[in-house]
C-alpha cells in the first residue's frame, strides 16, 4: 500500500485582486494555489501537491476556500499548519483552518455545494477601503424586482444561457438551492448556493439580473431566456471585483 | 475687496496605504492633498488651494478628512463637486461630502477637535483585506487593563511623554476629551479626542499603551511617565496602517 501521510484539510481566506486565480500556472504567474504550493514545499522539503475545492477566477475573493495536501510531517499538530503556513504566505492569503481529516477527503470532488456572494455598492458609495471588493453601480436596483428574477433560478436545469461560448461542460445542468439578494450595510449581496457553477456562471447571472432590472425586463422574459439557452439573450458578465466564494460544503447529501 | 469666491466644505476619505501622506510635495510625490488639487486645478483650469483640518502621516488613513477650498465656479451646486471630483480621484481617495459654508471658515483654524480611531486585530486573525487596516497583533491584550491606562491620559497635560524627539510644539500641552478601547467585532479600536495632537502622539500613546498592558505595568506608572516627560519611559509607536483620522467637530466650543 502506497502511504500518502496524514490528509491535511485547510481553509483558506484571500484578496484576489493581486492574482490570476487560483491554479498554479507556469512560470512566474501570481496565483493562489502555486504560493500555497511553494509554501507548503518550503516546509516540507520536498514538492507537496494541493487540491483545492475548485478554481476561482483572477480577481475573485475566496471568505472560505477548502482545499487538502498529505503530510508526511508526523510530528506537527494539524492546527499548527495555520501559523507555520500564514509565516511563508504573503498578507493577501490567509490560512484560517488546518485539520486532520480522512485519508480519502478530495476537497473538489466530496464538495456537497459551493456558495458565492457578490457584493454591489449601489450608487457610488463605495469608501476607499471597500473599492477592491464590490462592483459600484451607479445607481440603486431594486430589491425586491431583482429577488422576483433570483427566484426562479432555483431547482435543476440547464443554464446554457448563463454559460460562456463554446463551454465544455458534459452537461450544463446544475442544481441551485439558494438565491437571493438581501442588503448589508451600505452593501447589497447576491448569494447563490449550487452543486457545482459553470465557468463565469455567477458573474454572468449577477450581470444579467442587475441589466434586467435596470430595462425593466419582466419576470417572465427572464424564464423565456432561461428556456432559450442562448447567451446572446443575457447580460454582461460582472466584474470579479465583487465576488467571493462564501463557503464550500461537505455534509449535505 | 478681494472676492475669494465661494467657500466650499469637503468631506474626504483614504486608503493612506499608497500615499506619502496628506501634504502636497515638491516632486512626483503622491500625496492626497496634492492629487486633490490636481483635480480641483483640472476643474476649474486653475490652481485652486485646499486646505485640510490637518496633516495625516503616510499610510495613515481617514474616513472623514475635512477641507476648504474656494471655487470661481458659481453655475454649479455645491454637491455637485463630489461627482465631479470623484470622477477625476483614483479610487483610493473618496469625496464624501461638499457643501457651501461661510467665507470665513478654515479647516484647520476652526478645528474644535479631532477624533482618531486606531484598530488593532489581536490574535493574528485578519482576513486578508483587513490587512492594510489594523495592526495586527500575536495576542490577546486585556480591554480592561487598556482602559485603566486610558482614563488616566483625559484632561489637559503636557504630553512630551509622547511627543517625537524634538518636537518643535510651543506647547506640549493638550486636551484630551476622550479616549478608550472598545471591541468592534474581531477587532480591537483605541479612541481618542483631543483640541489637537502632537504629531504621531496617537501612535506614540497607542504603542505604550499595548506594550504597557503586555509587560503588566501598574496605572500608577503609566502617570509617573506622563509626569516624567520623558519619551524614552514610553513605549514604541505604533505603525501607520491601524490608524484611522475618525471625525473633525467644528461645532463644540
Amino acid at each position: 500500500m502506497l502511504c500518502k501521510g496524514t490528509n491535511i484539510k485547510l481553509k483558506l481566506a484571500y484578496d484576489g485582486t493581486d492574482f490570476s486565480g487560483w491554479q498554479r500556472q507556469a512560470g512566474n504567474i501570481r496565483t493562489v494555489q502555486g504560493l500555497v504550493e511553494d509554501a507548503l514545499e518550503k516546509s516540507h522539503k520536498k514538492p507537496v501537491a494541493l487540491t483545492g475545492s475548485g478554481r476561482t477566477d483572477t480577481g475573485v475573493h475566496a471568505a472560505a476556500q477548502v482545499a487538502n495536501f498529505y503530510t508526511s510531517i508526523q510530528s506537527m499538530e494539524p492546527c499548527r499548519f495555520v501559523p507555520a503556513l500564514n509565516s511563508l504566505l504573503p498578507r493577501d492569503i490567509r490560512v484560517l483552518e488546518a485539520e486532520k481529516t480522512h485519508d480519502d477527503f478530495h476537497a473538489r470532488f466530496d464538495a456537497r455545494f459551493r456558495t458565492y456572494r457578490y457584493f454591489f455598492i449601489p450608487g457610488f458609495k463605495a469608501l476607499p477601503w471597500e473599492q477592491r471588493y464590490a462592483w459600484r453601480l451607479n445607481r440603486c436596483p431594486s430589491l425586491i424586482k431583482l429577488n422576483e428574477y433570483a427566484r426562479l433560478l432555483r431547482g435543476e436545469m440547464d443554464f446554457t444561457a448563463f454559460a460562456i461560448p463554446g463551454d465544455k461542460s458534459k452537461s450544463r445542468h446544475r442544481y441551485i438551492f439558494s438565491a437571493s439578494f438581501f442588503p448589508d450595510g451600505n452593501k447589497l449581496v447576491f448569494e447563490i448556493s449550487a452543486n457545482a457553477f459553470l465557468w463565469k456562471m455567477v458573474r454572468s447571472i449577477a450581470g444579467t439580473l442587475l441589466r434586467f432590472e435596470e430595462k425593466g425586463f419582466s419576470p417572465d422574459y427572464l424564464r423565456e431566456v432561461l428556456d432559450s439557452r442562448n447567451r446572446h439573450l443575457t447580460g454582461p458578465t460582472a466584474p470579479a471585483e465583487g465576488l467571493f466564494l462564501w463557503n464550500i460544503n461537505y455534509d449535505f447529501s
